[in-house]
């Protein structure tokens, strides 16, 4: 049975799950505050599931709390569609980010539902834990180990700011799943997302197809030096890490003006010192930044700066430093065929679009890695994201919804 | 009755006091963990508390826990002389820092009740409340209260950044007492302390005469921006935080380098940043920094910088600031006859001794806006504090104690 061109997603039944959603782990007016692995995610992950059960998925959980409703295509022995992005909200999110990912995969099934229609393959939509970052770092952790770049052992110990470890957090809540997290052979990801950026809102596009993310290098530091007193303590035998920290995030923070006239962007996103009080100087300090750049090259530049950057701060302060972790992402790596496949829809559909590079990270980043994947962005409200103040109209989403529908519905029936 | 010139401090019974101190709320290897109001401080001061007992004091507590141990004169109507410093500790603090004066004044009536020696002035020792401001800021709070500087209502309100309220914490371990925090007529005030600096320890000298202070300026900041993804968010948008913090920090440290040669510092203790997480922005970020300098002027020069910079860094990254707290100490607030007295004490001993001037900040420098105050200094091991190698030998104490010890009568029996 063929799928009429002429198929829309239900908008408003696709906005009334963000409503829905909207009302657990509120924050800040109109925003969320649903870290992952706290009871508002537990919350939030009940209703999806039972959102998908509803809709005739059969829900699988995997040991690193990732959801999987799947839907039966007509020959179940070929390897499935997956739709997925996160429920988790940074402290001070929005309502959007990484849901209307989630909720646009449910509305592409209860669609495919309502026309009666059984793909070829099947179709899996995903909820991937930890997304953000937020409270257990790094970000994207859970669709990291999916695709067996993160060992699912080193997830579990994580440990977070509030002392809790990522694999208890799992237990407690009851999404510590019997499914090994690892990815079989799996056709296509596709991924929805806001744009989190102000490209779409200020053009007036409807729609974004993105063709690659921009290349980053990020880096998890840590400076040591030796507490001492503030006051007789001579300048010259002072190692104060804070000092460190502080010298490293303001280097970085330059590196970042310097290329922004192309569009660079360079960010001091941590910093934490101890015991960071009054009349003491700090013996540690933990730093997180990074660099991002359209241009590859460009980016490893900045990130060759950024790394001496770190060196040359702890020489000033007198202090050690140690490299915890680094990681990089980016570049061309979306799947050519699919993100053709997606703006033809955005064509033959009639939409406002444009093609875009995406600059966060997101677990399309880590699929790619696995499986041909692409994304589409769909626009906020002045780009404004990470905020309580991000912003969306049901509009916003008819472009991006009805794409992916589309599009998943043509691979899936391939 | 006259008191013999020959009396001697007993040193290991002081000793003994500095060991006994040094079981209570221990920290890091040969270190104190002692926060103020916590419960390792109600112990150290319900210990303290009965040795004045034991020596025949009359203890009083006032409403902002100060513990006052009193010893009657023949004229009990003059004003008494107090000796005091303090028994709480920084995080990673050492066994001496404050505790050494504050058992340095037991010491005193000790030797006097041995010798049968009443002075014709009360004597009055003191342990002051969370001099070192490791828990609640500012520090030395309850020797401000005491002579006007700070309301105790204010004091009361402080909100330590494990979440606890001072006056709270002063109720939970029993230590709000019945006396109003109000210094009355004060003959003279006295205290010893260590040197906390490498002057002594490098030149071989048995003890310090205090002349006054480093003039000191210190600021607490408070720069505000927004939220925003550190991905997509253009550099000339972002409002992080963070970096106005970490750019204010590094200023500072280039002033303290700049002012080396002539001794000057210049110290970031404190950043504070939320949301403080990889992935967003940073909406506010909390900063604490001083400078000082043994020249006023240029003490004052150096605060300005600093003061400058706190704004260039906020407009550099596109922040607001706010100064909440700005506070300043030392220059020569020290009295001249009491200081001559300890000279004197210095000489007529046969010490080894010179004069000089404290760098870190002391209750005597708020007892010095209300009445004659000066204080000892004793060497410590290579002037490391703040730190749990912090280290002195009995001897280093050998002259201090006993200058202290016959200063203090001196000026009683006036």
């Amino acid at each position: 049975m063929s799928f009429s061109a002429e198929t829309r997603a239900d908008l408003s039944r696709f906005w009334s799950t963000i409503e829905s959603s909207a009302q657990i782990g509120q924050g800040r007016p109109g925003g969320l505050s649903r870290l992952t692995l706290g009871d508002a995610d537990r919350e939030m992950r009940d209703l999806f599931a039972g959102w998908c059960r509803a809709a005739g998925l059969a829900v699988e959980i995997d040991d690193m709390g990732n959801i999987f409703g799947r839907r039966d295509g007509l020959d179940n022995s070929l390897p499935p569609i997956l739709i997925g992005s996160h429920l988790d909200t940074q402290i001070n999110g929005g309502r959007f980010d990484g849901i209307a990912g989630v909720l646009a995969g449910l509305e592409v099934v209860r669609s495919l539902n309502d026309a009666g229609h059984i793909t070829r393959r099947p179709i899996v939509i995903v909820d991937w834990t930890n997304e953000e970052g937020a409270r257990f770092s790094p970000p994207m952790v859970a669709s990291g180990v999916f695709v067996g770049r993160y060992d699912v052992e080193w997830a579990h110990d994580l440990i977070a700011d509030d002392g809790a470890r990522f694999g208890n957090e799992l237990d407690r809540i009851g999404y510590k799943g019997e499914l090994p997290c690892k990815a079989g052979e799996i056709d296509a990801y596709f991924e929805l997302h806001i744009e989190q950026g102000p490209i779409l809102d200020a053009e007036k596009r409807q729609v974004g197809v993105v063709t690659g993310g921009y290349p980053s290098h990020g880096m998890r530091v840590m400076f040591r030096g030796e507490t001492a007193h503030t006051g007789p303590t001579p300048m010259d035998l002072r190692q104060n890490a804070l000092v460190a920290g502080a010298r490293w995030l303001t280097a970085v923070d330059d590196i970042g003006w310097e290329f922004a006239v192309l569009d660079g962007k360079a960010t001091g996103s941590r910093l934490a010192a101890w015991p960071n009080k009054p009349g003491i100087l700090s013996e540690s300090a933990q730093c997180v930044a990074d660099v991002r750049h359209p241009d590859p090259i460009t980016a490893r530049v900045m990130a060759e700066k950024m790394r001496r950057a770190a060196h040359a701060a702890a020489a000033m302060a007198g202090c050690s430093v140690e490299v915890e972790d680094e990681w990089t992402w980016g570049g061309d790596i979306f799947d050519a065929e699919l993100v053709g496949l997606i703006r033809n829809e955005a064509v033959s559909q009639g939409w406002n679009w444009r093609d875009i590079q995406s600059q966060a990270g997101h677990d399309a980043y880590h699929m790619a890695m696995h499986c041909p994947s692409a994304m589409i962005f769909t626009p906020c409200k002045g780009g404004i994201t990470h905020n309580n103040a991000e912003n969306c109209d049901p509009g916003d989403f008819v472009a991006g919804l009805n794409m992916l529908l589309h599009a998943v519905v043509k691979r899936a029936d391939r």
